[in-house]
């Protein structure tokens, strides 16, 4: 399968989730490039390690760049950028375009792959979602938390050829992988239990998951929360059973005083993605004829109080 | 007039508004009497000062107690208490009722007038309505900050001799009073205002009023909630037109970085009072069959955001 697609790869965001995947691919002998800033130094040195709850991953040499001019074309391009710093992509994309790169997004919510497929193209355009738990301890340095897995699908048409080859790569290095025939549907999906609990971690002052479970208001106003993201991708033509959403519920029993991503960020001082989490799927819903008031009132309150938190930087 | 109903006075909760009102009372000749206790030391010594708009009221003597059975038996007690603090009210009431004792409570939100009636009976009980913004800025010295009125009605039963007999007393006091034929309806007319804004000051992370209209967003939550306020009133049988509710978001602009009380509750960490104005609205609403997606997740949020505080301390 080796030289076939996906062969050159660059890594852009190599926060955790990127170093995570992008390290597991070059552990399994793909030629991968990643981008790197404040890291770039240590890993050059250092390499990369990553904690998995099985055996650890030591990545001696790895090769990374300071610049995606040093990169130069590849034929897949991760991207792990936080959605706030989307911007960043203009700059950043054009070196990595050959005729035929694909972009594959790993980031978070909606509105992702549409803003890689205006500005280069939809027929480039991937999508994975990651449901795994990872953390960036130290400068090269990641720790799997979670068992996790990915779905990759294609950006408004099927999975296709090099959708499977994509999965086929990340599975020989170890990750559960699969290809999915309607990226939307499970972007959605993973939604509605993003958009409660993520939300809840910082507008209800720090709830982990087990804080949100354990007060019937706070459970109850999860649950309602889901309606409208049920609601709002139905309006769209994605139809999510009721169940779906019991079952959400039912199964964050299992995960304990779990922080959500958009909670670690926060703790950290780190932008939260208030617009792909929250922002878009609002506004498509709204768009689509749904009606979602309890999506606006976390929306706008969890816009309020990043607002404030970036001004008082 | 004098002589008649009110008669004897006692206010029960001499914070801002019992010394506000009880003050303004006594200086204009009715017999008044206080419960205090903080204050009860320096009030006996100082007396009471009204700092109003116009001119300062100093009231050099105040009758005073450090007990309701030193007040023993009055014709009207005024109510003033939080009403976090209502249990309270089971001891300290008994010792001021006679047979026609008649309980005026000026507190908060919903839930007031019940409380009383089932104790102490129906017949007894009415409610006022406070528009006025008063702070206690010392022990014994009320700073009035703005204009206001108090509206003056009958729990379950129109305006009868004794609601006008009190507000006519509030008016030789120099206070703007009035007899309202429908206590229930101006209680929810006032929740249209107080329910968003004093929610949003604290959920919103310290949005004064001026903050909530300037932000696009919260404003459209707020004129939401509104909507949620108007269904549940309206569902309880109480018609309040959606062009109260846009009046009360443009008659808010000339308020500026006004704080609303609940958020001055909140700064100076005393109780917020959860109960009265977002948990019996929403709890009643819906009962009636109202559905109250926004009035519920604020509710909720409420709920968290002070027991987490109360955890704190």
């Amino acid at each position: 399968m080796k030289g076939a697609f996906p062969g050159r790869i660059a890594v852009v965001g190599s926060g955790a989730v990127g170093c995570y995947f992008g390290g597991l691919l070059a552990h399994a002998g793909e030629d991968v490039h990643f981008l790197m800033r404040s890291d770039l130094a240590v890993v050059r040195e250092r390499g990369l390690t990553i904690h998995t709850k099985g055996e650890d991953v030591h990545l001696p040499k790895v090769q990374c760049a300071g610049s995606t001019e040093e990169i130069g074309p590849c034929d897949l391009v991760l991207i792990a950028l936080k959605t706030t710093a989307n911007q960043a992509l203009e700059r950043l994309l054009p070196p990595l375009l050959g005729s035929h790169t694909a972009l594959l997004t790993l980031q978070n919510g909606l509105g992702n792959e549409e803003f890689l497929a205006e500005r280069w193209g939809a027929e480039r355009v991937m999508g994975g979602l990651c449901f795994v738990c990872i953390n960036r301890t130290a400068p090269g340095v990641i720790a799997h938390v979670d068992h996790g897995s990915i779905s990759i699908g294609e950006f408004r048409r099927p999975a296709a050829d090099r959708t499977h080859l994509v999965a086929a790569a990340l599975q020989r290095a170890g990750i559960e992988a699969q290809a999915v025939a309607d990226l939307v549907l499970e972007r959605w999906r993973k939604l509605v239990w993003n958009i409660p609990f993520n939300g809840l971690s910082i507008a209800a002052n720090g709830a982990t998951v087990a804080d949100v479970l354990a007060d019937e208001g706070v459970r109850s106003i999860a649950r309602g929360l889901m309606d409208d993201v049920l609601a709002a991708a139905r309006a769209l033509g994605y139809e999510i059973a009721d169940s779906f959403a019991d079952y959400q519920i039912e199964r964050s029993y299992s995960m304990g005083p779990y922080k959500p991503s958009s909670m670690l960020d926060w703790e950290a001082g780190q932008p939260v993605e208030v617009e792909a989490i929250w922002g878009e799927p609002w506004r498509q819903g709204v768009a689509a004829g749904a009606s979602l008031p309890r999506l606006e009132i976390l929306y706008r309150l969890m816009q309020r109080l990043t607002a404030i938190r970036r001004n008082d930087d």
